[in-house]
């Protein structure tokens, strides 16, 4: 029996959810219709990341596709984890700050720089420039949410393959010894092993 | 018996150092004549942290006062910390993250809005300004170093209070059950207990 938690980003991300469908949603139903015979797979899902994903779908599925997500929570209140990971993700997080302050000291320098007419042309493009670098500075490739730890921890308590399109998750799972597979590869495990049966 | 892990700040911040001394140097030279015959404390300090508080000194005390610092670290690859603690750490510093960007927006807006003359008068002051909001925003009362969870985690271990004038050690160490004790209050517990022995 293989376990798989299930993040948002395979039936969301556009690089990801192809695989199973065009839309969310699509590709939502799609997966649930593949999975729903299979008795070698159980999916899992925290609540907190179901909510997450039922946000990008207009309509949820029937309860009857529904059901086959396991909406586990980890159990945090009884969980621990090693510290060698908490000193890591301090340092990751002092080195993302200090980066986060030299761009902030770029952009201000920036605006000193330029001066604007009055109808303040250019301000909101330059806005959003300093707003893209810094959060692919400071949030791209780490764990910034408690949805985020909700997959790796229930990842880590069911023994679990984590499917996940995100590189922040894959990084800091693989440091707990979890097994991180793509929608491409989720696809192929319910396929083949289906075969084989 | 007593045991007490050691904060720089202690030695080091002019609010809390003054009951030792004047200077660092002084303050944890007094603080370890102050200790020398007492049988019913003892103190540890993180090697990380002993790099840390030598640094403020000019020279180094003589080794045997020196070794009235037990410079025992942490079993950080044995010692695992509760899932809760982590979930509140991602939380806060997303928060802390999106005050950052929102500081950034302020002082590009702020520099922007302002023209400075051929001699740039006026830059250095924003900059500095905005490095300080930043820390204050970015850094204080959260664990922002390897050396603070040196400390947590030693305390934690061992079971000792853990003397220190950070805001940010006192909030999480609280969190692990830590006995935190200020710069008085530590001078209070060697001069008490031997005063009833």
């Amino acid at each position: 029996m293989l376990k798989v938690v299930l993040d948002t980003s395979i039936f969301v991300n556009p690089d990801s959810r192809f695989i199973f469908g065009n839309t969310p949603k699509e590709a939502l139903n799609n997966f649930l219709d593949q999975i729903k015979d299979k008795k070698h797979i159980t999916c899992y899902i925290p609540p907190s990341v179901y909510e997450e994903l039922i946000k990008f779908l207009e309509k949820l599925p029937p309860a009857k596709k529904i059901v086959l997500l396991n909406r586990q929570p980890p159990s945090s209140y009884q969980s621990s984890v090693p510290a060698m990971l908490v000193y890591e993700f301090i340092e990751e997080m002092r080195s993302r700050i200090n980066k986060g302050l030299r761009l902030a000291e770029k952009y201000t320098r920036k605006g000193l720089k330029r001066t604007l007419g009055p109808d303040k042309k250019g301000e909101e493009e330059i806005i959003k420039s300093l707003r893209q670098e810094y959060r692919s500075a400071l949030r791209e490739g780490i764990i910034d949410s408690k949805e985020d730890f909700d997959l790796i921890l229930l990842a880590k308590e069911i023994n679990a393959y984590l499917a996940t399109a995100d590189c922040g998750l894959i990084k800091w799972a693989q440091k707990l010894g979890i097994t991180c597979i793509n929608a491409e590869e989720l696809n192929a495990l319910c396929e083949e092993k289906d075969k084989s049966c």
